[in-house]
């Protein structure tokens, strides 16, 4: 047998249920916040990344020669994608610009639990704004996003990562090395990272002092003990995403992010009954367009890892609404099968979803089949009714049967809803 | 600048707001016939396609090694996909199965007008059954698609390859040589088909008879001309779909569709204004599951180029719903922005879209970029009326403005209903 790629998945129609309600819920989230949606292409040139990225991430990619020679990678990520297409093309759009993906991305490493090389996110950029409310308005559609799906457990950490880098920059370590230095502060490397302060000529208090300020999180009121400008804007998104009837914000001045590009506020969200993979969000405010050919604009934008969030709903029990099949239409034989074909078709147009016998199966086990698919009434054509222009209407839950005119059978169902949010893609 | 790779596309807001609609609107008719949604990875083994449609696709896929030395492919089309899924994981489910997908596929060929690297299908397959009321069943769906889309102009072609077949067979082409037969005359190479076949030691009446059946279209009634098996089941299925209430439904024994597995009914929709690229649906009854390491299943399915199929609506004229954003929340000072973003969460909350100033403009300049979003009303906060808890609300259709008492704000809105079909993802 043929099998999937190692580390990709096949979704069967349940777990599509699932999986398009999530997606249509984002969606409609993101559309309440005046985010748009915007597509770019699987692939793209692998440069794209390693600007954004560094080299090293070439490593990660799948990354290949395209026929004509071209570096070409399945994209990692879509945050350098999308500022890529507002360089290239949304530049004279009005600002802010409000976008929010959805999509594959691709990593290639070693499959393992929860993680996979072909994964899902969601993600939104605001772009061309810079202050507390251009911040606030983006962690709180990701915040918005996990309230309103429901799901009770989970922590949003922001911080400003202007904050180290101030003490940093004092303590005189030079622009060049905070990177690096952040980097290690990131990956909780503690002893590597005193290693680089060290050598960029920092004092022990001074390290220790960094190291502290990582492990400092708490509620708003932490940041009583700091001042700065940086502290200053940080209390100022905060006091404005609680305005917003966020709930489980804290302030975290360990999220720093490990990437270069960040400008100012980062934050994360986190739920910990997932464990070791618990980040289920992570963003910031960025710039990125200048390395891409563009005029500098800054931006704020997150990716919400879609697995990760399925996985943690289903762990507090979400469901997806259950499939609904209004009528399965059974032709008793041979001669009433056009019929049968012509009252699906008939309930079909009136927006009624409709399954007919394709099996030619026998009574009792269309029933069967009927109920193994949640049918909730069936349709069964006999020559006796259809002479009085009649079916005979089985109420799947119940058992009941009754004759039913034809003319009147629509009245009996309802109109199919999709599977969007609530019966539809969004609202009541 | 850094562009996007050759032959993909970026799409922005509002066309990605026509084709999530088309995209919402399809999975809504495939879900009133009772099939449902699957999806398989963006990448697959070679092997997958090189098994089902020979070697010489290599040539126009994306095909590469991954890190571990695989040959690895995008996916240039979906039913292999599908199908190996179902070997490998789906041959439990009841029968028929009834899936559909929707999502990017890849060909590596030279970009042209209408002709992308990256394109998207929407597909359905009807797995396990084998009767005219299956083959019926799949192609009603397809034309149901066209027509509850509002498509004016496009015709259903339907034929079935054993009547061709049946004509070689009995002139003495033996198996091996039908295919590469069928596949001249698929393209219309009338002389290459000619050479294959008096090689193959049929005589010149009997070839000009097959090339004549090639060309023969017209209404179900044209079969009246005909005789044997394969005619029989066609003009059941011809009857059957007439039944559906399917209009544009010609026969068309030129329909071939060029690949080996096709084992009995084969359709395209074609919509002539298009030109060249007219055809925006083919599909067939065919049996792959064998190649794939599983039982011989048969099946029948289609797929729908749902780019092709978005300029045909849109040269008809089809339009996204207009976005709807209902409020724009702006202060007229840094004093009440807090309020503000207080005012524009409330909204939110109860599901009615609303933006904010996020950009500390003026009120004017606050007022054009409402407009250029297309903002319902103007929700303005400033420090008298919030003395009496109040706000001023503008119509940005009429102009009017007028006090209101912010208790009762959310009277003035409606809920957000998304993108989705008729304001949601299907029904009325």
């Amino acid at each position: 047998m043929i099998q999937r790629p190692r580390g990709t998945r096949d979704f069967g129609p349940d777990e599509m249920d699932k999986r398009r309600y999530l997606e249509c819920f984002m969606r409609y989230q993101a559309g309440i916040f005046g985010f748009r949606e915007i597509a770019t292409p699987i692939f793209e040139h692998a440069e794209l990344f390693t600007i954004k990225s560094g080299p090293n991430i070439l490593e990660e990619m799948y990354a290949f020669k395209d026929k004509g020679g071209r570096d070409i990678t399945l994209r990692p990520e879509l945050t350098a994608p999308v500022i890529r297409f507002f360089v290239n093309e949304l530049t004279d759009l009005p600002r802010p610009v409000k976008v929010f993906y959805i999509g594959p991305c691709f990593r290639y490493e070693r499959p393992q639990s929860g993680r996979f090389r072909e994964f899902y996110q969601f993600g939104a950029e605001l772009i061309g704004a810079q202050n507390p409310e251009s911040d606030a308005e983006v962690i709180a559609l990701a915040a918005h996003i996990m309230e309103e799906a429901g799901l009770e457990e989970y922590r949003i950490k922001i911080g400003h990562i202007g904050i180290l880098r101030k003490r940093l920059s004092d303590a005189g370590v030079s622009p060049d090395t905070v990177p690096s230095v952040l980097q290690k502060l990131d990956k909780k490397l503690y002893d590597e990272a005193r290693v680089i302060m060290e050598r960029a000529g920092m004092d022990g208090q001074s390290m220790e002092d960094v190291i502290r300020i990582t492990k400092i999180s708490g509620p708003v009121s932490i940041l009583d003990g700091f001042e700065g400008e940086s502290r200053d804007y940080l209390l100022e998104v905060a006091n404005l995403i609680e305005t917003s009837q966020v709930k489980n914000l804290m302030i975290d001045l360990g999220v720093i992010r490990g990437l270069d590009y960040y400008t100012g506020i980062v934050f994360e969200i986190d739920v910990p009954k997932l464990g070791a993979e618990k980040q289920v969000c992570g963003g910031g405010s960025y710039s990125l367009s200048e390395l891409f050919g563009g005029d500098k604009v800054f931006s704020t934008g997150f990716a919400i890892g879609f697995d990760r969030t399925l996985l943690a709903l289903e762990k507090e029990g979400f469901k997806a609404p259950p499939r609904a099949v209004e009528a399965f239409v059974v032709p008793v034989n041979d001669g009433t099968r056009g019929r049968a074909f012509e009252i699906a078709a008939m309930l079909r147009e009136r927006k009624i979803s409709a399954e007919v016998d394709l099996m030619r199966r026998n009574l009792a086990k269309n029933l069967k089949y009927a109920n193994s698919i949640g049918a909730k009434k069936v349709i069964i054509v006999g020559g006796k009714e259809l002479e009085v222009q009649s079916v005979v209407v089985r109420d799947m839950n119940t058992g009941d049967q009754r004759v039913v005119k034809i003319e009147g059978l629509m009245d009996l169902f309802s109109v199919y809803r999709g599977n969007g949010v609530q019966g539809r893609c969004g609202g009541d």
